[in-house]
């Protein structure tokens, strides 16, 4: 299979379902406070690799291909947990960022009470979203949907993770301190997403335990892949600048491994990812392969 | 019936059941970014009149009074939604108060990024209470209060409430606008607390849009109310220095209508709050009664 096909293609499903969604068709005008609709869509549409999204749909095609539409509201919720970690990640209070995705970051294109604003709203939206999905299938499986999302995003996951990080600034922590603030703070919603994506399409328990997992490692190769950009690579691609975890004081990957250390302790999380993938032969997995690869 | 009584029953409760939910047991200890868990714990238990969980387990009652409990959940998702609400109103960004029930406002006591993410994650953890409602409860209706909170709480309810709350400072608005404002920003969640209460009890379409419209009545008059004490009470009834709606040039009913005017506003809701019970004769609805009263 050709990878960047599928991932434009998949890229352009999310993108017009999140249009569709971020439209709130359906509730009256005078009730919509413009700007902040304008500050949720400009960080929501304002690209992204979709990553997440992407991965929900595949772990759903990975168990049922025909299923897999089942979960593009779910895929979209994830995207707002994302965008809204993102814009709040930003702010002068966090990590006071400029830049991102090679735009001004949505405190500065908007104010900050607009940008919290925003924020708290996709957050909110991604638990409308989970609601959202299909009738068919079961209102049990829906509502675990619900639980994992805020497991995922709460306080034992990417927001606890968050704060982790900003703690260990200027402290010294160690690899498996920094293992651990990671697996939350990006990792826990990788998980979910493909998790979800497995449950969605009618995944047995043995099913789900497969792809959670490989969301677990493709999550750290994820991470690390992310430090090593952050050395290597240019403002242009990252669409922020580079070297800001150094500027931070950032405990990174490649400062405890090296950049070599760091590359080969991806290439084997990519290994575990493949082999959580074991028992699903043949073409519905191999979105899932080509990602981790 | 004593209200009074009542009212510190309920409380304790309410507060007891926030105590167990905020230990956050079956997380693993390294985990839980200490910090994050303490101001989270310090807005939570940190008093309040618990309003809307006591709404939630009084139109319960009305419907099936050995059935409140199964509102709990749901009830302290109604106080994490309210408690990020007044965390993230209070920041320095947004209307930035230093005091709240009469503490220090959460960032202040702790700061600024601290304050940020744990409203994040009593927002989160509110959609995780929904998912703790007693299996017994059908899941259809699970789903349900996931829809209504997220709906309330989301851009067309308080969030969307308080951006049009923040644009609407040091300019003109009507009435009408004042209106909308106030049922986003503060009705939505009221009414919410109510419609929640009535469906995980049982209650029938009819049970459940009077107990709605009844939370719509309340939500108003509880504004008014909200808002006459910011002209006549005191600092420490109100917990938050008395004429703070002037100094920051807000509309205000008491300025659209008079200090009499408003008063007057005020217990036509009740009346109307009063006559949505009208089909729920006895002592069930008392609670309710006696709230709005």
């Amino acid at each position: 299979m050709e990878l960047a096909n599928y991932l434009v293609e998949r890229q352009t499903q999310v993108e017009d379902a999140l249009t569709r969604f971020i439209a709130l068709d359906g509730i009256p005008s005078e009730l919509l406070p413009l700007r902040l609709v304008d500050a949720m869509r400009y960080s929501l549409l304002g690209g992204g690799k979709r990553l997440r999204p992407i991965l929900t749909l595949a772990a759903a095609e990975a168990i049922q291909p025909d299923r897999a539409m089942d979960a593009m509201p779910f895929a979209c919720a994830m995207e707002c947990i994302h965008t809204y970690s993102l814009i709040h990640d930003d702010l002068p209070a966090m990590d006071d960022d400029d830049l991102r995705r090679g735009r001004p970051t949505n405190h500065v294109q908007f104010d900050e009470a607009t940008a919290i604003l925003a924020g708290d709203a996709l957050l909110t939206l991604a638990f409308e979203l989970c609601g959202r999905t299909p009738e068919h299938v079961p209102t049990g499986i829906v509502l675990k949907l619900v639980t994992l999302l805020s497991q995922a995003a709460g306080v034992s996951g990417m927001v606890g993770g968050q704060m982790l990080d900003l703690q260990a600034e200027h402290q010294s922590i160690t690899l498996a301190q920094l293992k651990t603030i990671h697996g939350s703070k990006t990792g826990a919603l990788i998980r979910c997403s493909c998790e979800a994506g497995a449950r969605i399409a009618g995944g047995d328990t043995q099913q789900v335990a497969s792809l959670s997992a490989y969301g677990t490692w493709l999550g750290l190769a994820f991470q690390i892949r992310d430090d090593l950009l952050d050395v290597l690579g240019d403002t242009q691609k990252l669409g922020k600048p580079i070297g800001s975890d150094e500027k931070n004081d950032k405990a990174t990957y490649p400062k405890f491994l090296g950049l070599d250390g760091a590359k080969q302790a991806a290439e084997q999380a990519v290994t575990q990812a493949l082999e959580c993938l074991e028992n699903f032969p043949g073409q519905r997995a191999e979105p899932l392969r080509e990602l981790a690869r």
